[in-house]
């Protein structure tokens, strides 16, 4: 009955009738990993909302791509009011934001870097890159990965892209930066960009928004925030609807105090699709995106928006924050006889921790152990990380930091639905895994 | 009953009803495009297929990314299973190639020049375009937009993506490539990439594959083509599954012959997600992608070819050339006694064509008429349309091209519901509306 259909594509492949196919979408549901379940914590997302996910569903069905408002009125429409409520919170003025949704943080990232570098070097759109000035670029060492990406994309090179050095929570130090910035120019390169993270992907870490959009300000570099809430400086802002707030994948929005720049530096005017001569050719919003078709992402955002409203996200964040509280106090209380040890103190809703084998206890992650106990530390996360796969247990990503032997990050993303009794019971196991590795 | 909730999304937006919200999801349906219409012809992408949408609705269900294979293993393989027929139907050698699903046809043209640069001088992902060498790219001047995008997001320059110069179809001529190939080079700069279109936006012309390919493994360029069916000597291939096939959008895959190079472009080795000691870690198909989440694309093309099957294809797109033939034969029927015209004969599924107002006939669109008469029909496309518009008739979308003024093109992508008789009335209610104009 559950039969399905064979995953193989062969040559000549036969058309399968409707209970096969019906038994494939079965197969796949049942194979696929329960993203949705409380005990979900292994990246930035989770639980997908029914109202988004209703959405999400309707939108598919009417198939059509945000390029123009003649194929896509109401998206066009919940687009801009989505863009314009997000950036309204971010602190961004109405007369002269503009934004857009984007296929994920990481090109909203790209689009930070591709515009404050038009805005420094417009020429450099028609020119190229080759024979302008050597351009500079500054993010964190614990940015995300996209920041990289996006200057081997954009032709800065990621040599460019100087990583700043951070404390120990993982924040940017702005001295550091602004001796960053000293070098470059002494090296007789042209900064031009800076990328702090507010909530940076493994610890949660805040980068020093004030201080450094004072430096930005001063010395005239475009400030852009891989982040989060209420940033009011910055020149472009970054925020993934698809994390927290639990709208189905991906849904991300960029977003500029710039207007016009969107289009100027990514403008084609290409006349088959915006046609001047058309009915209501000025509401199309296409020629201001790196995509041309462009699936519609607003109507999930917004109508979870309408579903859950301002205060209901504000619920939802505190339940995540008291979640990470409690695991944190938890895991440090003494009955657990160092059994776990954090990483360092939370930040954000990443809690960073160790389960540490008897023989190791107790760990003391500054006072620098012997490589051969660090080794030993770091092949426990994964071995944990095994057996809980194996039993269908929560899922919980681990990685290495600097310094740091492989570490738990169990982040509350949208955890509406666990609750601390769970998480006192997932201690509990971890534990009990950890005694059979 | 259809209330819904107002558009806006006020400051301290309170939470809706299900019923509210229900009824904004009702009121989307009503005001959106009916882009699954037979008569749909605005776009390159019409009717969404049962099959593809009950996947899309389930892959968005599972809300995954398609980053590492333990939180998308179904996704992960099957995403392996379509690029790789495609790349087979390509004819790009199994031991070789590589390829992914990316978010439209202007992200795979997107790929293609960056890892052609990458190939061709791989230095400057670390080090950047500045103080290397001058590169130069090539395309037909009738390529559509994201070349040039492509272009500025890179840092090559668009002055830099050279448009080579079409025949009256809108193909690229060879011999005119080759000159500009010399041209860039007597300039002192390194040309590296020739982007091929197989079917253009506007009147769907094939670019001459064999001719530049020769060009191409002579020179030492890398050869991209932008297009449908069948190329083998392509180093590079971008395919839209979301267009003739019917797939919801977006359903775009890049694909290359170049195994390894996405990893060597695109790699950035995040230790927090792709970390080497997990299980399966070795499966991971995110690091070769510009993006990091990434939604699968991959479920509903699988579903839809399985329901469709390699014959079904076949058939499609015979019934969409076969109506494509009969709209061209229909409207140049001395029956309309010259009240349509082509622009044109086609090369594929496009027809373009006017309807001549009785003033302008005969319209002989060669022979150049006064810049008066031009400009007068020219109007005409826009003011059919609008009057179509207001009738909820077909859509069909116009543009002016070189020195043809406004004409409409009639694209066939995936009008499998779309019978001749519809096509004959079609051409009636057109040359009515043209009488009122
Ligand atoms: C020839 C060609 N290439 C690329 C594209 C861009 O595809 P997408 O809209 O998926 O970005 C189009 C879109 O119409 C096209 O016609
Ligand atoms: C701080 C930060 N920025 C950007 C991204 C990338 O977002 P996306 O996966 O939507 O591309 C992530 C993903 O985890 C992140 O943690």
């Amino acid at each position: 009955a559950e039969a399905g259909v064979p995953l193989q594509l062969s040559e000549g492949q036969e058309p399968a009738g409707v209970d096969s196919l019906m038994g494939a979408l079965r197969q796949v549901l049942r194979y696929s990993t329960r993203t949705s379940h409380p005990l979900f914590y292994n990246q930035l997302y989770a639980r997908v909302e029914p109202a988004g996910l209703a959405a999400e569903w309707a939108a598919a069905a009417t198939n059509t791509n945000v390029h123009t408002y003649e194929v896509a009125p109401v998206y066009t429409l919940l687009e801009g009011e989505v863009v314009s409520k997000m950036a309204s919170l971010v602190g961004f003025p109405e007369g002269s934001r503009d934004g857009l949704l984007v296929p994920g943080g990481s090109a909203s990232n790209l689009y930070a870097l591709h515009l404050a570098r038009h805005r420094a070097v417009p020429e450099s759109r028609a020119r190229g890159l080759a024979g302008g000035p050597p351009l500079c670029a500054f993010t964190s060492g614990q940015s995300h990965y996209s920041y990289t990406k996006a200057a081997a994309l954009t032709g800065l090179g990621t040599d460019n892209m100087v990583a700043v050095g951070c404390d120990a929570r993982g924040a940017l130090v702005p001295a550091a930066l602004e001796a960053a910035i000293d070098k470059a120019e002494a090296r007789g390169q042209k900064p031009f960009f800076v990328g702090l993270t507010a909530g940076t992907t493994v610890t949660g870490a805040f980068d020093p928004f004030k201080e450094v959009a004072e430096i930005c300000r001063r010395r005239g570099l475009w400030l852009h925030v891989d982040g989060c809430w209420g940033v009011e400086e910055a020149d472009s802002f970054a925020w993934n609807a698809h994390k927290m707030m639990g709208v189905p994948l991906s849904c991300a929005a960029f977003m500029t105090r710039h207007k016009g720049l969107l289009q100027a530096a990514n403008s084609s005017g290409a006349t088959y699709l915006f046609q001047p001569d058309k009915l209501f050719g000025s509401l199309d919003i296409g020629d201001k995106s790196l995509q041309c078709g462009r699936k519609s992402d607003a109507l999930k955002l917004w109508l979870q928006w309408k579903a859950v409203g301002d205060a209901g996200w504000e619920a939802r964040i505190d339940h995540c924050v008291a979640l990470a509280e409690h695991f944190e106090a938890a895991l440090t209380h003494p009955r657990w006889r160092g059994a776990f040890e954090l990483v360092m103190p939370r930040s954000c809703t990443n809690v960073c921790f160790w389960w540490v084998p008897p023989s190791l206890r107790p760990w003391r992650c500054g006072e620098g152990a012997a490589q051969r106990q660090r080794d030993a530390l770091g092949a426990v996360a994964p071995a944990i990380k095994a057996l809980m796969q194996a039993k269908g247990d929560a899922m919980i990503g681990f990685q290495p930091l600097g310094s740091h032997p492989n570490f738990f990050r169990i982040v509350f993303a949208n955890a509406w639905t666990t609750s601390t009794e769970m998480l006192d019971d997932l201690l509990t196991r971890i534990d009990a895994y950890g005694m059979q590795v």
